[in-house]
């Protein structure tokens, strides 16, 4: 995921109770960072798998140079830099912060060590505990915020970065032990749920933190739509596997089938047709699919063409906000601690619109209406990702608690698919 | 333009003045396509001069393949095909009507000869005026409609794959001689046209001929906003040049700054800097640029990051359609013969609406709500090429009289510009 | 093959007599190129199939520009250039005459035009002509004499590369038609002539013309060696595929091993197995392979790996060179009007050593010792190609008569394999 | 450097007091490849900065692994595998003895991790010295010396590949403090030696150990020659660069021409332009050039290049055989510890033959006459990298002590230059 977004709310002035609360936040967060890295070895945090991802170190860095970035020098006289150099070793893409070390050679990066970079983050997070124990400017409130939901989302990166290392070796180790084995109950039925059409809201309303990519709230006009009432699953895909689905052109988009045929696709990322079935390399090693579970790690080419093979359509990313209207922002996400999607429970209604897997929609990544860009070099790219991506909904079982919103607006380029992705259908009503 | 496009409009059985004026409009097209083909040698008809552009050679076979591959075997009984391989040689990209001779190589075929290819059209062509002589059916007629508009589309990449060739040799000869000179009338002064918000209805009604791309007709929300009167001229590009505009990282979508500096892009295609001023490779030649004239053969990633620069946006697809209404379809398109773009005339209201230039939209290709595949063979892909793309508006100097309509939906992958393609300022109101 | 070749022989003033068998012999090779090119249009001259080979034209032009380079405006009083741009056009590598049009782009030159290019031809033509009919002054004469052997150089490079173009497209043409059939005789049978060791003088003495490369002449040490009486034929090349030649690592080089793996390769260029056997394509069309004609169209790699499979060697180029002593440079060469290699008659002794196929030995093309670059312009790059390329002996069917000796020195990667490449096997005594 | 190479000494019964030193150098060998890794932490040992490196992990398993793949499963009963996984990963190149993890991706591998690598090492180590003090079977023993060799050549590699990673980063920490600094003394003069020619001997004569490459021993025709006294400098490569010697295409062999373009090269590897003089990477970190010690990290390219504009040549390797003859094996090698180059001392002769840099010389990589493969595995590819590549001679500032012999032929690709690689010139008497 690319990490272009800027506070949306206005600037307050809070109580200190807030304050506190807000440094309770911080500082699980980045407790959270490093145990996310400890299963690691300083080996597996360094190297990078692929130009997409970064490693685990790099992650750790990166979240700590945004405070020294945007945070400390700034509002807290007196701070002192933890290293120089690690401003041009951790910047991710700022243009207006200065240059940076390019992004696929952040594998070379032996040296600052990660022993560094565990210091590093010590240094930074001793000064924002002095610093949050007297009373904050709002502005600088602001960016500790938005440097809390930066974090959140690498830590989503870490995990599904590391998944990428582990699975391109040939030991494919486990990022945890197993839990007890595949998971034996099926998902609930498939089902439609219809939802009416009109004019509706959406968009963030600036009450509490959010992108800026999430607003001006702003109308759509919506029309009537049916939604299913779960993701897809491992066994709907294998039918679509076995049905020719990755042999057949007509199912596809011009630049999927491209992609299909020039990196021989058979299956979803880390899919493996062995004897009796498929196995899939996961955080839990490399285990057989669980076919109840809801189908991950396949491309928005991928959702696409399954939907058109199934019949039915992605839903657009309004109508799955309206549909998603007064579900609580809870699931299966990384505060389950599951690290895989888990078959849909029994139950009426929509099932799984948060956690599990993040679910491409059919919108392009653009800009809402009238959306204005952040001033400040923190927001220097607003709109810097808009284009040639797709929006997701959701979250993931990779998605640290607290992080999903209705108006959450996760993108990526079609054909990626290291991340947590997966699908639901729609129809016209 | 990649040409996916269906018949939108239903089946009709028609007045026989009906038939005799379509055969009319057909031959008209068909012979249009070999005098655009006249001022150039057999050796400039073969030629490829990069991926996505085509040999004349290709167009002028391509365009009568598609009568084989639709109409004559299919509705006139003993047609006898002009050659079997020609099938392979000729098909573009119909998945279901068989393998194909591979895009980039279309340049390799020599052989069959040119003139082959006119012999192919010629024994087409007098099938096609033999059977339309007869009473058609319905089908039939939807199908030839197609194949007119088909052409019609290569017949502006014809012009515009000719002049890729010929920029990218030494002698820089022009398609056509140069009339007397630089265009010495300067564009009427930018002026905002203000439009109201409401709900509107856009897309194709089906009353008369259109892509299926076009529909379904359907409302949309439109926010209140305002329209440049004309098209952004070569003087404000060059404006955006000086103030270093390809070299401000902050002014740029990210996919487009790379590709700016990936390839080195210092202005629009075919622009070079000479003493006293800027040159521009066109279809009448290596000649001065002119000032007042739209500035063309910019991609979507300079329009997008011009109008940033400018303070403005480009508009949506829609705006531009509802901005566009009560507006007849006509401009200086092919069938005014300058080959090139000209200033804006004075006036009052919306200018160059139509012709010019291809506008270029903030708004992604994608399928209209409830839009549904064509069943047969030549709408095997509706959506295959909705993705990455943007749509653009208008039409330019090379669409072809009567092939320009408001509800048109061109659409190219945001780095090409080696169309007639420039933009329109917009805002919200 | 690159043409980086200079007069060797010291220049000479010499009688009319020569002079005028001189001008004989350019005039009869100035024709040839365009007797090659007669059974080709406009359009199979003016197209590149692959950066490797260039266009039909572009041959003819740039054997018609050495003369305006090096000949006539610096000898003949009064020339005047047929084109300015011609020079930039037609240069190929020369760096010190000026900047020239990138090579692989030589296919976009559709302009200036084949009739152009002819009338280029008949302007230096004539001008040669008047000019020869003087008395030359012997740096002259050793230019033309240097022209006459580089245009014999590109006439079998143009029928390669029109080959390369011919075998590209679905048609599949024929440069010419076939002669009545395939040969039915089969090649004498394989035997060893073994030659003695010692000291021996190889090179060319500079008497009668030589490239630079292929002196000075000097001693090498031989060991006694065998080598076989002719090449190796499609029979027992298709028994080295029909053996796993193609699919043993341990028959190959490291970098022949990546090749065939990259580049897919299954046997020869142009080879396709076809029902009953193999077909392949031919400057007389696609036809079945010839069994007892030389193998054609491999690489270094592949004659490499097959004299490894069949316990043998291929020969240095002096053991080659030691072998031919005493042989008339004579055999089935352009001349002889085949267009393609046969297989070797019945009789005693070494056959096939000049014409039918070039012959791929194991020697790097490297410097003679004492070799001394030409200082003019002509011969800048005396070793410039020396590097990273391979020696072949003899000649092939498409080489000119006349242009065939024992001291010349043939040079390609070890890649390529678009000429009329072959091998003969060696072995120690 | 690859490591191709085989015993070429025949199996012989040797006292047990031979057997004994050569555990003793076995287990010295082994000792050194740890400590050569100790000022390395685990995360600089699992990162590989280009293709043409390896991790230095890798070395240290890789080594090992050739001790399990060729002698202890072989030749001691009972022994028991470290790890099954483990010839997967750490196999290089041996088709022979199975599938292999690709070459690109050995830094991928985090796991094993490199305290398993180091417990592997301790595993085969022990086995191996309990396997040695039995008597040894000669096959053994020649494959015991052949690890050891095997393992020297890594040693070297595992500097220069490290260094190819510090240079990468944008920290350049140094692989050992750097010694009190910029040496002060200049080289000595140059001068050159003169040798007659003759027939001369040359390659190993089966005396002690020595690769398959270097053999058999056979007669050579030399012709007089003079060699420099010692190695081109720092101060001489300066020259040339200010001469413009990266600049002027007529210097350079066609293929360096377009690598000096292709890969904007303006100097050696890791040489900058700095502020009043230039600095470069090395294994003491970021540092002054040193005027005085021989130029390094140079290509052969460049080499041939350098002689070209000095006016002089590259020796052949069987000139610098010739002339190296009487010259103890001897040098500033890694046993110097200096691990750089350093000037030439003052004296008579030839200075620098052995040690300081490897030494490109005009020769291919090709076989000698009558050299035979060996049958197994480990020989599976004697002439497998001899081609496109050229010889070295002498040996390094890295190169093990014990290591360097007068036949020994080290080779590489004309573009790589990540080795200590340097020139001395050459001319014809």
């Amino acid at each position: 995921m690319s990490l272009s977004h800027t506070v949306l709310a206005e600037p307050r002035r809070e109580a200190s109770t807030k304050s506190s609360s807000l440094r309770d936040r911080l500082m699980a967060t980045r407790r959270l960072s490093l145990r996310l890295a400890e299963p690691l070895s300083d080996e597996d945090q360094v190297v990078q798998a692929m130009d997409d991802a970064s490693p685990t170190k790099w992650h750790l860095a990166h979240t700590t140079w945004f405070f020294e970035a945007f945070v400390l020098p700034r509002f807290m006289p007196g701070y002192r830099l933890f290293d120089d150099s690690f401003e041009y070793c951790f910047n991710s893409y700022y243009e207006s912060v200065g240059p940076r070390h390019p992004r696929p050679k952040r594998g070379l990066l032996t040296r600052p060590s990660t022993e560094a970079v565990r210091a590093y983050r010590a240094h930074v997070d001793e000064a924002l505990e002095e610093f949050m124990a007297q009373g904050l400017p709002a502005e600088a409130e602001a960016f500790i915020e938005l440097g809390i939901n930066h974090e959140q989302q690498h830590q989503e990166l870490l995990l599904t970065d590391i998944l990428s290392l582990f699975a391109a070796g040939p030991l494919k180790p486990a990022y945890r032990e197993a839990d007890p084995g595949v998971s034996t109950h099926t998902a609930v039925p498939l089902a439609f749920m219809p939802f009416e059409g009109g004019i509706y809201e959406v968009g963030h309303d600036g009450n509490g933190f959010a992108y800026d990519n999430e607003g001006p709230r702003h109308e759509q006009l919506i029309r009537p739509f049916k939604l299913a009432n779960r993701c897809v699953t491992n066994a709907e895909w294998i039918e679509f596997i076995k049905d020719g689905g990755y042999e057949t052109a007509t199912l596809w988009l011009a630049d999927g089938w491209n992609t299909v045929n020039g990196q021989d696709w058979r299956g979803p990322l880390y899919f493996e047709e062995a004897e009796g079935g498929y196995m899939q390399m996961s955080l839990l090693g490399y285990r057989p699919v669980d076919l109840g579970a809801p189908v991950t790690h396949v491309s928005f080419f991928e959702a696409d063409a399954f939907a058109r093979w199934a019949g039915y359509r992605l839903p657009s990313e309004f109508e799955w906000e309206v549909a998603a209207a007064g579900h609580p922002f809870e699931g299966r996400d990384l505060g389950a601690d599951h690290l895989r999607p888990l078959p849909a429970d029994a139950g009426d209604g929509l099932r799984q619109m948060f956690g599990d897997v993040w679910e491409w929609t059919a919108s392009a990544y653009l800009p809402y209406p009238a959306s204005r860009p952040h001033p400040a070099a923190v927001g220097e790219y607003n709109g810097k990702f808009m284009c040639n991506q797709f929006v997701l909904k959701g979250g993931s079982c990779a998605t640290p608690q607290g992080h999903m919103r209705r108006t959450y607006r996760n993108f990526f380029y079609p054909h990626q698919r290291w991340q947590f992705t997966g699908l639901r259908l729609a129809a016209d009503a």
